[in-house]
């Protein structure tokens, strides 16, 4: 299908006020079906609910997990001349000659799973500026960004993964939820890679400087994604938007992936209805921002690594979920008594 | 391997002294490759743990995932008669040819993954006695039903899935929750395949009096296994012993199967540690069976199913746990900076 065009983030927010729904036909056939397979009605809990949503979103029905694409995105971060990180900012384009080599953990799992691998760089020798010192971006870069993200996704995918690499990223991850709810700056700063105490403690305060230095510009989601994100954020909020706009389920990464996309429902309720978040992430602010965003995580394994590779592994439960749903045998087919006969 | 002869339950007691312990040298091997892994320490979280112990009760390094079995043990119970289930006892024979025909569930969660499946019938024609009124079975039918189990298990396995299909056998659980734990049995009685109000007032009456006829008999677990169990349970207590002997680690589906197994750790401590926990049943005994068993399930999906469905959906999880482990670049292959450098 044709993007429409994006040159600023206007561009962006009328995109979100006329964004596709649910296929209510496609839901209805999945509504039928299930009760007729071989099973005690709800027992496959979660799963059975997956399917429904994939048909809904998909706007076809039955579902299909054929075609599936993780897409990760990496952006260099400015704030990082703030000592937020474990790790030198070399790290990140280390990490994408790593992804590009095949040995990155992500790598594993789209292998595991059969998922197509895209790696994105954006602009890794240009970092946004350090937000501790006003917006990260201008409109035209974070536009640019966002756009770019969107052209990133491919007509007749079933199902998109996101991920991110980026050394600096939770520190942006953490103001953007900051930016975006307030509350305590502690509670969304989390130890990345690894910092010590005394470096979370800085951490904390470069997220309320960076939040209280762009104050003023922060009038919606998106705007916070400009001033208090990073090019491989607006990327991915951009890639789940034009998920949206194909008819394309996704599947959310960790904490950075979900702060990066809240920017999207804050300013537009409803905009990651067609999104899971794929896994609960040891970094605190996550069990937060998914109650902001309305996601219950699938799973919980005490990942937080990024490189979208919590998303792929959830892949599995929802090819597992399809299978059952289009491929179990029905009550009348196989014979089976129904529930008190 | 040759199996150890079991012809009467005191032959299971004399193994379970002396099980076989994890390989030292295999997991030593798993910990010193982990920190070279391009990645921050710590961050796969749980699919390091996994890995690691696939090496250390594989007893070789490193660990495989490749021939993966599921054996799903079906039986039916006399206890029926005191009216525990939604469905009649017939259901059990109609799904064990679901299961032959591909119609299940778990046929297409095996499908997904590429898990041998094999489905054994324990006399469903000759349900159990009736617990409710005294012992479900004699000590030679308990034992018989063991070796069976012990006997399904192949060599050269590398990880085995259990699972269980029988109408009335989440009370058969919940009995042997109750004969084990004690505590009130409402706390182990749940609605299993989705029984009314009144169905399970009358389900918690019976576990209550299948304990309490049988209290003089139970001096140990595989007392509790013989008198309150079952035939497909007693033979998933075998598979799992056998799979300790022949060093295969056990991926345990959910409430019924975990209540069938627990009899094996209230005998012996420690005869579980080469399992894990599949999933969080919605069957309200799971998790605090699983905290008596000292195991935390790996997903928690809401399901209900049985049929070994929530273990052989964790195989995915496994598979890639152990990708991960064993492909992923060093950071010395991969030129990528290590903390602080």
């Amino acid at each position: 299908m044709t993007l429409p065009h994006v040159k600023t983030i206007d561009d962006i927010r009328a995109i979100l006020k006329d964004l596709p729904a649910i296929d209510q036909e496609a839901l209805d056939k999945a509504n039928a079906r299930e009760p007729q397979l071989t099973k005690p009605e709800g027992s496959l809990g979660r799963l059975e609910d997956i399917s429904h949503w994939m048909a809904a979103w998909q706007a076809s029905y039955p579902p299909r997990v054929r075609s599936v694409h993780c897409n990760v995105y990496a952006g260099n971060h400015g704030v990082v001349a703030q000592g937020v990180s474990a790790y030198p900012a070399e790290v990140t384009k280390q990490m994408v000659q790593n992804f590009i080599d095949g040995g990155a953990a992500v790598n594993q799992m789209c292998a595991s799973f059969e998922v197509d691998l895209q790696v994105h760089e954006m602009a890794l020798d240009q970092p946004t500026h350090d937000m501790s010192q006003g917006p990260a971006m201008s409109d035209e870069d974070a536009a640019e960004a966002f756009f770019y993200g969107m052209t990133t996704v491919k007509d007749h995918t079933d199902l998109l993964c996101i991920g991110e690499m980026g050394i600096g990223n939770t520190t942006a991850a953490a103001a953007i939820a900051h930016g975006l709810y307030g509350e305590d700056a502690g509670l969304w700063v989390g130890r990345g890679t690894g910092i010590d105490d005394e470096t979370l403690t800085n951490k904390i305060k470069v997220v309320e400087q960076s939040v209280l230095v762009n104050k003023e510009h922060l009038k919606d989601g998106l705007d916070v994604m400009r001033c208090l994100g990073g090019r491989e954020l607006a990327a991915m909020a951009g890639a789940v938007l034009a998920a949206r706009l194909k008819r394309i389920p996704v599947l959310i990464d960790g904490y950075v992936s979900s702060s990066a996309v809240a920017v999207l429902e804050a300013t537009q309720k409803g905009a990651l209805d067609h999104c899971l978040v794929a896994h609960k992430s040891v970094e605190p602010g996550h069990v937060l921002i998914c109650e902001k965003i309305n996601q219950k995580p699938l799973h919980d394994l005490n990942m937080r690594l990024g490189e979208g590779s919590g998303a792929v592994l959830a892949v599995a439960t929802i090819r597992a979920a399809v299978a059952c749903h289009n491929d179990m045998a029905t009550f009348g087919d196989a014979g089976v008594s129904t529930k008190g006969n």
